[in-house]
């Protein structure tokens, strides 16, 4: 097996500040309205692709156990990209870590697709640009094209697959924002978010939501390009809510907030009526991401650990988008996936 | 002071189905959508108005004890109209008392106009019919034009002041559904429900909820006719979220729900999974209402007053409109008045 067959990126999870939900064109991710995020540089996804001639299948490891089905067959949507595009019809090994708790109810799918899709076209010999690994990770999860640029991001809905990527609007160092991570449930969701997006359109408020994005969004941009964290909040905490409101109308009805995710919301207000830069913003899920300014990061991180309706405590800063990892710097991936090590890395 | 001019009335708060949020044209609560409700038979408010010729201001008095300022300003607005459209242009002893805990957070606006509007015109002489009353009551609190009528009843939303009224549905006996009422919070209001309802356009997802809200009424009305526990359900708990939606995606953002109210919620759906016909909707407060057919209230009662996050469960049926109060069961509100019982009731 030549070395170059193999390669390992990886990429971090994303919080938007500017939601997506709901697609236009749900084969291909294509989403009903922009959004803004950044990448969480505390936590990382690792993966290495290898395609092997002498597979017979694809084979997909993560956090060290095999995956089947739905897991194996998102990955196989991207493989199948990479094998059409780049000739090499080979089967192919992908094992993937997590630095953080999968079961905390922070989505790895952004992260584990923008890490696959660096990982598998490069593994197979392929150049692609960050726009069209961007387009490429969308396939797997559509919030991973947002895992790929550096920084603060916008992904641009586009009304084809051509024109929906995500792009940098400021890098990682622009703004030293935190996201404190509040785990206060690790009860898995009753529904995938890919089947959430299905229902987004059952709400009769979501094309209200859908059509007032352009003036949130540049709302956004603008705060983001002033650094203006009150303009943020606002924007940030209304964007959250019209997200809810379209779940919590869908049919079925999602509600993922738990008492606690209302008792941080309250928190998070009274903080700030007392001056503090905090803001919050939830994901398909009843944890609640605290953003903060560093500044107050250590407060807010601190009293957040006193708390006995937190769980758990993840902090996380503008990280950069996907890239590659050398593969000396990956024994344990090969390890866990049983794999011989490549003759050059002996 | 001729005994004719003193008449009491009462009137129940009411539950809505399909709720009222924003008005069309707020001098004189025109709303910007229809409602369903039904009367809470169980809670009451009862108010005794005297007009009196050696008054030279009006007076209010609320559970005994004497009000100024704003309530005051807003039942003369009730009294304004009936002096201009009756001739008697006399001030009034306005006297009310509430069966229900007004610090429980039970709006007791709805079921005072009504009784307000009542006891003012008949007091004054005048005979109006239930649609004028309606109407009257509306200008005091926009739903307590839905208190007027018996039972089960529509608020018709109209263009001008002539059609937008109230009216029976069904009368109460015509479905023995229950509101338990889980009171979880007596903290105040930072925003009373007026302002509440001008704040509703600053949120881009009001638009939209008015506009569905045809779709809503009669799926409700519908459910309402055939008794279907289920459908009902389904459109009240849309509807009331679809009410917080707006309230948190206002300017500002109103979040009335607490920890417990969203533990209730996931109460009752799991009760309702359990085959138990039960449903939830909210106010605009944090306190749940749970509405369940009569087979279910016990079991829910018990089960409210056993919780620890719960402070109270009142309890309510469908009950009747406002209507007229001998004077001779009304001694004690003379006496709250310090009023002289009319000579015919010595």
């Amino acid at each position: 097996m030549p070395a170059m067959l193999a390669a390992c990126a990886e990429a971090h999870p994303n919080i938007a500040l500017i939601k997506y939900w709901g697609n236009r064109d749900h084969r291909i991710n294509l989403p009903a309205n922009s959004s803004i995020s950044f990448n969480l540089d505390g936590l990382v996804t690792r993966t290495l692709v290898v395609f092997d001639p002498h597979l017979n299948q694809d084979r997909l490891v993560i956090n060290g156990r095999e995956r089947y089905r739905e897991p194996l067959k998102r990955v196989q949507r991207i493989l199948a990209w990479v094998r059409e595009h780049s000739g090499k019809y080979l089967y192919a090994h992908v094992i993937s870590v997590n630095n953080f708790p999968m079961e905390a109810g922070i989505a790895s799918s952004a992260s584990a697709f923008a890490a696959l899709a660096l990982a598998a076209t490069k593994a197979a010999g392929m150049h692609l640009d960050e726009r069209a690994l961007s387009r490429l990770a969308r396939l797997g999860s559509g919030s991973a094209c947002r895992s790929v640029p550096d920084g603060f991001v916008e992904w641009r809905a586009g009304v084809r697959d051509e024109d929906s990527y995500a792009f940098t609007l400021f890098p990682p160092e622009y703004w030293d924002l935190w996201d404190c991570i509040a785990v206060v449930s690790a009860a898995s969701k009753p529904y995938s978010s890919k089947e959430g997006h299905r229902f987004a359109e059952t709400s009769p408020i979501q094309w209200a939501r859908v059509t007032d994005a352009p003036r949130r969004l540049e709302w956004c941009r603008q705060a983001l390009k002033n650094r203006d964290f009150q303009a943020l909040a606002e924007v940030v905490e209304l964007d959250a809510h019209l997200l809810h409101a379209v779940m919590q109308t869908s049919t079925p009805s999602l509600l993922y907030w738990e008492p606690a995710t209302v008792a941080l919301m309250h928190q998070v207000r009274e903080w700030r009526k007392q001056g503090w830069n905090v803001a919050y913003t939830l994901d398909a899920g009843p944890n609640v991401h605290i953003l903060c300014t560093s500044d107050f990061a250590m407060r807010v991180e601190q009293e957040l650990q006193a708390r006995p309706d937190v769980q758990q405590v993840l902090t996380a800063r503008p990280g950069k988008g996907a890239r590659l990892v050398p593969l000396d710097l990956c024994r344990d991936l090969f390890r866990q996936g049983n794999l011989p090590l490549p003759t050059d890395l002996l």
